[in-house]
């Protein structure tokens, strides 16, 4: 049984959105922190366990459809702190999974309040590995990459190198990319990628909602199109995703 | 609560070892299925949750120092569950990060049994996290590759393509890669990546037990052997392993 302690700030991960794949220690802190600051991501049944009066909603500002900004929430999470309450910052996944958690760390740090991180249960293992798609393959994929498919792959200044990926022959999850779907998987075709490389999307994997369209390289546009996938949802390429074809009719 | 139903397998992930990180739904699994069968990763205060006579250590042999054989492991799941047991398969961290998920599902879908898979808080995310260590982040990778490290990156026939890894340019994660550290380094540096970049070693992550050596590409293989570092142990390369020294002093 773990109970959150006076100003220390916990960056707790919430899992992929089932309340069964929350961790124990994550749900102990959900119980017991004076404060939780938390977005939408985690979903309504894991908020439910906050108790009353100590959730604080960042994902959207009072009154307004804007967020609260980065640098808001970080001077937040301080003040709390400072002030001695135990605060917990709650993130989809895990926090340290494109989650911004490292930012936050080290504004913590930075201003001398002590945390600790308590990982989770990350969305592009969990979602895929819920839909029969194992991320890992011995006949398949000795390795696998998460990558976000949020930038566009034509600019000078994308940070993400897809021939490089493509050229590594790993399996690859995209986190963040339904919209730039058509970019990513051109320039993966465009790196000598086999067009016929199967590819999977899973959108709101673990979730009562959960919803799948498979496809290859070449195909994926349409299926996601016709399934109508929206975010939050990750795109598995690489020959696992073809995995799912035989496990599916199993799959309980 | 989820009780483990009669004829079905549980593919079930432990986490990295700390118990606090294992999920509910894993913890009630382990509590009410018939039958268990573990190797020795989840750790010592994870297996103690198993009601007694239930647990199988598929680990060793009994009365030998083998470890079971995978066949023998797929065709006891089978054998159980058509026996009408509920069974739990439980691995260390997730079950389809190398953990031979994949082809254990194959097996139970190829005869025809019916199974759930239930993911886990993945080591090569938690034990950096906990370390102050976070696998992606805004100044420093847009990307992070798990990958093995048991194959030998001289052989032709490795799997693994370090140069195409280093030209990514993301967060590489090494598992089962205590060993060949010094191999796969010098593959990195043959390959063109900055021989300062900076490298961390994260033994047992979550545990009491936890070690941590740091240093860079030229000097983490001297690290390595000061600190005495042992598996299982996962080996981070990037930027973000420098991350760590900015917040250790507040890491709780
Ligand atoms: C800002 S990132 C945060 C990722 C999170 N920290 C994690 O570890 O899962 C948000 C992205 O995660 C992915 N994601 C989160 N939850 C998901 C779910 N249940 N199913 C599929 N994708 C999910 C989507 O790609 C979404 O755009
Ligand atoms: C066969 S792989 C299984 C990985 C597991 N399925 C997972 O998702 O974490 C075993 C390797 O995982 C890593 N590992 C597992 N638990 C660890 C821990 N607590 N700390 C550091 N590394 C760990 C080590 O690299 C070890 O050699």
């Amino acid at each position: 049984m773990t109970t959150a302690e006076a100003g220390t700030v916990y960056l707790v991960g919430s899992g992929p959105g089932d309340p069964g794949l929350l961790t124990v220690k994550a749900r102990d802190l959900l119980e017991s922190a004076d404060v939780v600051l938390h977005d939408r991501l985690p979903g309504p049944e894991i908020l439910d366990l906050i108790p009353d009066g100590n959730a604080e909603d960042v994902g959207k500002r009072a009154h307004s459809d804007k967020r609260t900004s980065q640098a808001e929430i970080n001077e937040r999470l301080v003040a709390y702190a400072t002030d001695g309450k135990s605060v917990v910052r709650l993130k989809g996944g895990d926090p340290f999974v494109f989650g911004r958690g490292g930012e936050e760390a080290e504004y913590l740090a930075d201003h001398g309040v002590p945390f600790e991180v308590v990982p989770g249960v990350t969305s592009p293992v969990a979602a895929p590995g819920v839909a029969g798609i194992p991320v890992t393959h011995r006949d398949h994929a000795s390795s696998v990459t998460f990558v976000t498919g949020h930038e566009d792959p034509t600019k000078p200044e994308s940070s993400v190198d897809w021939a490089a990926l493509a050229a590594a022959g790993g399996t690859i999850v995209v986190l963040m990319g339904v919209t730039r779907l058509p970019d990513y998987t051109a320039a993966l075709r465009d790196s000598g990628m086999d067009p016929e490389t199967p590819v999977a999307l899973v959108e709101r994997g673990t979730r009562p909602n959960q919803r799948v369209a498979t496809g290859t390289l070449d195909t994926i546009v349409a299926a996601r199109d016709e399934v109508g996938i929206e975010p939050p949802a990750v795109t598995v390429i690489g020959g696992v995703a073809g995995v799912r074809e035989e496990l599916e009719a199993f799959l309980r």
